[in-house]
């Protein structure tokens, strides 16, 4: 196994007393099991959910740098608010990455273990900021001849949340679905699975720059919460999709309030009969982010028939099952190039992902983006 | 029939122009079908859920009084802005009045009418601030002997909201729950109804003489949230009862949020393993009433595990189906007197009902503020 006896990994610490370091160590590679495999990473996106486990709401300004250049260390102040809810990490030196795909380069002894060796393969499991991964063989994904680490490295978190979306909206009842924060990595794929699978997709934005990336891959309704008429036009939407689920990736502010008045109005259109109560049509958003920390302010102008609630990956599909979610991943692995396709604006090796200059830039969570971290690049 | 071929109704007017208009209007008495009963109306309360369709967000401060001593009329500005969602009511005289109780005066030909004949019934469907009701034999209750109307008139919103509580506690497998503005006529019953099942319930009140009625009746989890310790209370609350669902009436501002906090802490003292997403205790509260106008704040420092939803008795009902719905009324009946007693401040009269200095009172919905119309009751 040569230089993969050991290999660098990313850190993320928050010390009791409210400093966060960020660091490289050096992690032996665990020899592999019967049933397993060691991957080389090449490839792992920065997903907002990383970036939760990473820097979370630390304070960004009071950022200092030490170290070396191989060897950057990172420190930062978590306000104190923010501590009250962590204590559950407090002094624990914690991995990170959801997902990643790379190449196997060595395997165990089992025939499906050996059948890999050399394959490109996407993983999801954790510690993905890693140079080497010890895989059992059920935790990784053969891709299809022809896909570059690069193009396998988001096959799990964003494909499987926008499916998660459709599956949701089809097992509650409703028909056509909202997503906000809709140019994003995840808001394209949303809307590339509605307009395969006919699903009416209520798409919201907050420019004109982003409503723009949509309308270019074909999406139907975008409306721009920062237009002055943003209440009629998403009311007009709602009528014409018969959407009453949102998934609100920003969570913060009146946004979540809005998409619930906006669905009353647009269920009240059709109602025959004045209720005090307002509208019988259950109305649900679902918050899955947080790119606005600010608290969730709903006016409550929209009856008693309405549900805003937290939503994550993994409960989904712990709901689902097997054979569900087994069904989900197939779609992804047949449509990697096309529906699923992610974009980055930068790839940067383990040591530049301590670049206070790209943390700047990825820390932002701005919709449009998307770093991918290359373990396997030099410094 | 004599006197009770036509008799008064209060109705509620909310015209286009942005007038609210109170008035009593001479109705005729319908006669009764085979299966019907003529009730002679002596008692129905004034519900919070009455006060919406009666008054609503109109401006009482610009409250007018007109008309005659016999038969007032009240007229007050509706806000421009909440006549936005309004429009299903516009120019529609409107009766109001849930519930309430009586006595059967008149029968139609049927056995079952007939029966009926001098007995003191309970009533549910609209309509109730009236002299006299034309009911069909079905949706009225014969009260038990040596029951009055006074005692039976708030025999189904309140008894059946409380006991639709602890059935949903139940049916969404919760082992305790938590309700605000607990102290109120509502509360109370809940509390009977908790200690009688052996169901844990904290009890949220916002002052030390609500904590004061409820420690009276026997309650054991009572917490003021006007108290500095109120969220170190809660939380300590939470954990002996394992409450992790919360019903709130107050709606507006930031307490619903408060209690999912409180429930996420209590869940995370019991948490082996750090999780960014927070905890994986399901935390649900509903929101059944409005007190507090003003937007209800989440600061979602709880986690993705979560929901906060409408809730409201018809569509529980309509949820549980007859079977269960006729198990709740048997229940109630039983225990008119005891668990599912109601107190009143004050008995007023239909022109008394109008006037300005009671809906000065009743129209703030204070706890411990109730008021019983008997529609018999000379003005």
């Amino acid at each position: 196994m040569g230089e993969a006896k050991s290999g660098l990994q990313l850190r993320t610490l928050l010390k009791k007393s409210g400093e966060l370091e960020l660091s490289l160590v050096d992690v032996p590679t665990p020899e592999p099991a019967d049933d397993e495999v060691v991957v080389r990473v090449e490839a792992s996106p920065i997903n907002p959910s990383d970036l939760g486990l990473l820097i979370g709401p630390a304070d960004m300004s009071t950022a200092q740098v030490s170290g070396t250049k191989a060897s950057p260390v990172i420190t930062a102040k978590m306000p104190e608010a923010a501590m009250r809810m962590m204590g559950g990490r407090f002094d624990q030196s914690l991995p990170i990455g959801n997902e990643g795909a790379g190449v196997v380069i060595k395997t165990g002894a089992s025939d499906a273990a050996k059948a890999l060796m050399g394959k490109t393969v996407s993983m999801i499991g954790g510690a993905m900021y890693s140079q080497f991964r010890t895989m059992k063989v059920r935790d990784v994904m053969e891709l299809p001849a022809g896909t570059t680490p690069a193009d396998g490295a988001s096959w799990f978190v964003n494909p499987l949340t926008a499916l998660g979306m459709t599956e949701t909206m089809r097992r509650e009842n409703h028909k056509a679905l909202v997503h906000t924060a809709a140019a994003s990595n995840l808001g394209q794929m949303l809307n590339k699975i509605c307009l395969k699978d006919g699903i009416g997709l209520v798409n919201i934005v907050r420019s004109k720059e982003q409503a723009d990336i949509l309308h270019k891959i074909g999406a139907k309704h975008v409306v721009d919460s920062s237009a002055a008429s943003f209440m009629d036009d998403l009311t007009g939407a709602l009528v014409e999709t018969g959407a009453t689920i949102a998934f609100d990736a920003i969570g913060g502010g009146k946004l979540a309030g809005q998409i619930l008045t906006a669905m009353e109005i647009a269920a009240n259109k059709t109602a025959k009969e004045y209720s005090r109560y307002g509208s019988n049509v259950f109305k649900q958003v679902y918050i899955y982010g947080s790119l606005d920390n600010r608290p969730t302010e709903l006016s409550r102008a929209f009856g008693l028939t309405w549900s805003v609630s937290g939503w994550l990956l993994t409960p989904f599909l712990q709901k689902i099952g097997p054979a569900d979610i087994g069904r989900l991943r197939q779609r992804v692995a047949s449509e990697l190039k096309t529906t699923f396709a992610s974009h980055y604006t930068k790839v940067v090796s383990l040591q530049e992902t301590l670049d206070l200059a790209n943390i700047a830039v990825y820390g932002k969570r701005s919709t449009g983006e998307k770093f991918l971290i290359n373990p396997s690049k030099g410094g």
